[in-house]
């Protein structure tokens, strides 16, 4: 969590890092909302996060002028970065853009007092961040350190504290509402033969669900972020999105995947599966086994146990009942197919994980703090179905477990 | 546009370009997004883009089994990523994430027989941006070749074709659909005093406003990406998104700026500036002298004109009636304070841009085939105002220019 990050910083002997990321894209990069939560600072901001007196974090924003009063809004110290003349700055490199890049950067570390050895986060274009990178560690000024993934903010952010877990909180039950909402959606429509009817008379379809779905969300704050709703054979590709002229029909399986996020840019990840009016046999059957592993797993959750545990259980349970696996079956496209759960916050998919022993590598446990889902399913999509059941919990520094959803899991709506 | 990708590449010498991005930030990876369109691939996938014969490209879209089925929406070549064994891959380099990376692309290159010079793009978190580009400079087979803006996604994408412009123009369409019911919805209040009054007896609120907007959106298929809606003040700062809490009331400025996207990833870009019921005097002239210079610049539009020649003419006609411009007064915050207008398409700003002559560097016209915004305005935040009037328009090649939004620019919303 953020409290970490001056220890982290001393381990990796680190004296500051600079976050920022190409104009526009600071709502999705997840390292600048760390910390300036749901600010709209956009343009042209960089943010310098510097060890203080001890634990302390000293954090400044430099931001354009037109920018200021989102910046306002971080509640971070700030640096009004429209100070620095870019005409002369550029004027002074011959208008290369790269060099007046670094100019920059060079009178802001100087006037911030920034030295030493800096680590460099955010999201940019690959070829911007390498040039530019190259450019700073040549520059000489500061000492440029890099890290490839698990790097110092993903260490940081696989653990949360109580105020993320707050928001995180807050996405999940609205994300609830969502998803009940949804489920009321369904069965208010009429049913001709196999199909649900819309009132103008046409089949109810993927595409008007998620319609409503994003009407939904919007109503209660919350940011799309796309969604899942696949219904039978597309609910057997894990990562199918749902086709928008498939017709919802009896008995078929609905994957209804779902992770918005708040202004804050915390989101919740939550999976149901369900069958209008009825369920057949082998499906019933398949829903069954995963909610065994699905409590199985639950019930083993601590922050003491290797995280690789989790996953090798579930292969051990559905192989058991002759379900390929990718301990097996590395690549299978049915029977169990992904892994089993995943770290999230400001990213649907962040550390720690709940991998094959095989593909962790290590024993660490999953952290106290950590945020995760569990999500075991099972994938026919020849068939013409597929099942998930995915919740979220927070594994306390205390040793308990929070369950953080409470959804009911019911396969079946009955309708009318 | 696209179609003049084999060009750029043989003028750059590039053998390919390959294309990817960190897990899940596909939606907002416009140099990936360019290609696959609106299929919703997110994870683990890369794409490969060759010369083919005379002017063809020939695309790869690397994915992992999982996505199978929104890779196949893209319409593109696909190649299976699951076919390569990771578990196999990571013990070779005994467990280093960076070099498994390495080796899965000499072995996805050697199997599509991609060598030589090949560009690097899409988004990437920094550091592991730049220890990727190293490492597969390092091993030597290919010739990494890296590029600092304007690089070839981005001129390729400053000018748009005909198919382009569809998305756009339609982005347009519904996104003038949301203003025009944000109109109605503003209109439908009762007022007391000053202040517009929801059923509910209390007043209406930036906050109340914006909801309003992201339902409207969802609606009608757009993809919120955020938008200013801000009153009084706020309207002098012309990137403060507004403050949720802040009370509609007549007679004070409402900066209102739209950017939703398509499901295909494009945007449109336009601004109103209104008062309800009436509007203060000095308000008028402002907005009067707004829409000269936007008129101005509209009609010189124009794809051979030198592109800093429209924002100088928007100085010009700003300082002669006493404004404050960043050409006479830099890092101004009272007056005109931006530049006059930018490109934008899957991305909200891009290239070309209307700079200032000492901020452009160059001679060169906005190019046949741009689609741009207009965007001039007057900020005068302890004033309590500021007025924006931004619209879109297409620079055909056969040198006429088609504007793409047709919203009237009112001041004033009468109010019963």
């Amino acid at each position: 969590m953020k409290s970490d990050l001056p220890e982290l910083m001393r381990r990796r002997n680190l004296d500051a890092l600079m976050i920022s990321c190409p104009d526009g894209l600071a709502p999705v990069n997840t390292a600048f909302r760390y910390f300036i939560g749901s600010a709209h600072v956009t343009h042209g901001h960089i943010l310098i996060i510097r060890r203080g007196h001890e634990a302390d974090l000293d954090c400044v924003l430099a931001h354009t002028a037109m920018e200021r009063d989102e910046a306002a809004r971080s509640g971070l110290r700030l640096h009004n970065l429209s100070q620095y003349d870019m005409r002369e700055i550029y004027r002074s490199v011959d208008g290369d853009r790269l060099e007046a890049q670094v100019e920059l950067i060079r009178r802001l570390f100087g006037d911030l007092g920034v030295r030493g050895r800096v680590g460099f986060y955010g999201l940019d274009e690959r070829g911007a961040a390498y040039l530019l990178l190259d450019a700073l560690a040549k520059a000489g000024f500061v000492e440029v350190v890099v890290e490839y993934e698990n790097d110092i903010l993903s260490e940081a952010r696989s653990t949360k504290d109580a105020a993320e877990v707050a928001h995180i909180r807050q996405a999940c039950q609205l994300t609830e509402q969502v998803i009940g909402a949804t489920r009321e959606f369904l069965r208010s429509h009429r049913i001709r033969g196999e199909t649900l009817i819309r009132p103008n008379g046409e089949p109810l379809t993927v595409g008007d669900v998620k319609a409503f779905i994003r009407r939904e969300e919007a109503s209660l704050g919350l940011e799309d972020a796309g969604c899942i709703f696949a219904i039978g054979r597309d609910a057997g590709v894990p990562h199918s999105v749902g086709t928008a002229s498939d017709v919802i029909q009896l008995g078929r399986t609905i994957v209804f995947d779902i992770f918005p996020r708040l202004p804050s840019g915390y989101h919740a990840d939550i999976t149901r599966t369900w069958c209008l009016g009825y369920a057949p046999d082998e499906v019933w059957q398949a829903y069954s086994l995963v909610q065994e592993v699905h409590d199985h797993v639950e019930g083993m959750l601590d922050s003491r146990r290797p995280s690789w545990e989790y996953n090798e259980l579930a292969c051990d349970l559905f192989e058991a009942r002759g379900h390929p696996t990718p301990r097996l079956t590395p690549g299978t496209t049915e029977g169990y197919v992904h892994s089993l759960g995943h770290g999230f916050g400001l990213a649907v998919h962040e550390a720690p994980s709940m991998r094959l022993k095989a593909l962790t590598g290590h024993d660490a446990p999953l952290p106290a703090g950590s945020v995760i889902t569990n999500e075991p399913g099972l994938y026919y999509p020849d068939k013409g179905w597929g099942v998930r059941l995915e919740d979220d919990y927070w594994l306390n520094s205390d040793g308990s477990v929070e369950r953080l959803t409470t959804f009911d899991r019911a396969l079946v709506i009955p309708l009318e």
